[in-house]
């Protein structure tokens, strides 16, 4: 944790967030600004600032979200079609909160490119 | 190894791509349909045939992706500000390559929604 970190906050319950997932390593809430039907923010509960910055160890827990996205994706019926799972690093890519973190979106069908 | 995958044949070198990187367990080409200055395909050697098809372990080596992608980026000056990261899963999100594969793209800004 990082004490000035929205989502380390969020995973702390210290700011209140819609909880769709939630277990010892990983947290999931819905993304307030949300950009398909179903739009999902998952995130390491240790905090890692993004994919540029990983330390020993971080590997594992991303390999995790990568199988909780599909485990959180086979709960919405709205995402048995398919579903994106995005991860922005940096500033062109439009990163905007440096604790890592997943968007799953479906309920929709994406155009190409993605962004 | 399945007979009639298309990446599977690239990782072995069957078909040809332009390879980025390649190590024991992963191989990157450049996209053939590039939507961004730079636009690579990053998969396991091993098929997998996406997230919603992960058996026991393959969440290891999608963990070592996403270390994979910091890395193959950092090569990259165009992608020193940041750089998108894409996993499409299913119909809906345009998957139409069956083996698991990231798009790793950069090299200019990314607009919002991913697609």
């Amino acid at each position: 944790m990082t004490d000035d970190c929205l989502f380390c906050k969020i995973a702390k319950g210290e700011i209140p967030s819609k909880k769709v997932y939630e277990d010892e390593r990983v947290f999931a809430f819905e993304d307030i600004n949300p950009q398909a039907p179903v739009h999902i923010i998952i995130i390491p509960k240790r905090h890692i600032g993004g994919l540029n910055s990983l330390s020993e160890g971080d590997e594992a827990v991303l390999g995790y979200i990568q199988a909780a996205a599909a485990k959180i994706a086979s709960q919405f019926q709205e995402l048995k079609n398919g579903y994106r799972l995005v991860n922005n690093c940096g500033a062109d890519a439009g990163q905007t909160v440096f604790h890592i973190h997943y968007h799953l979106l479906g309920g929709r069908t994406f155009g190409w490119p993605p962004g």
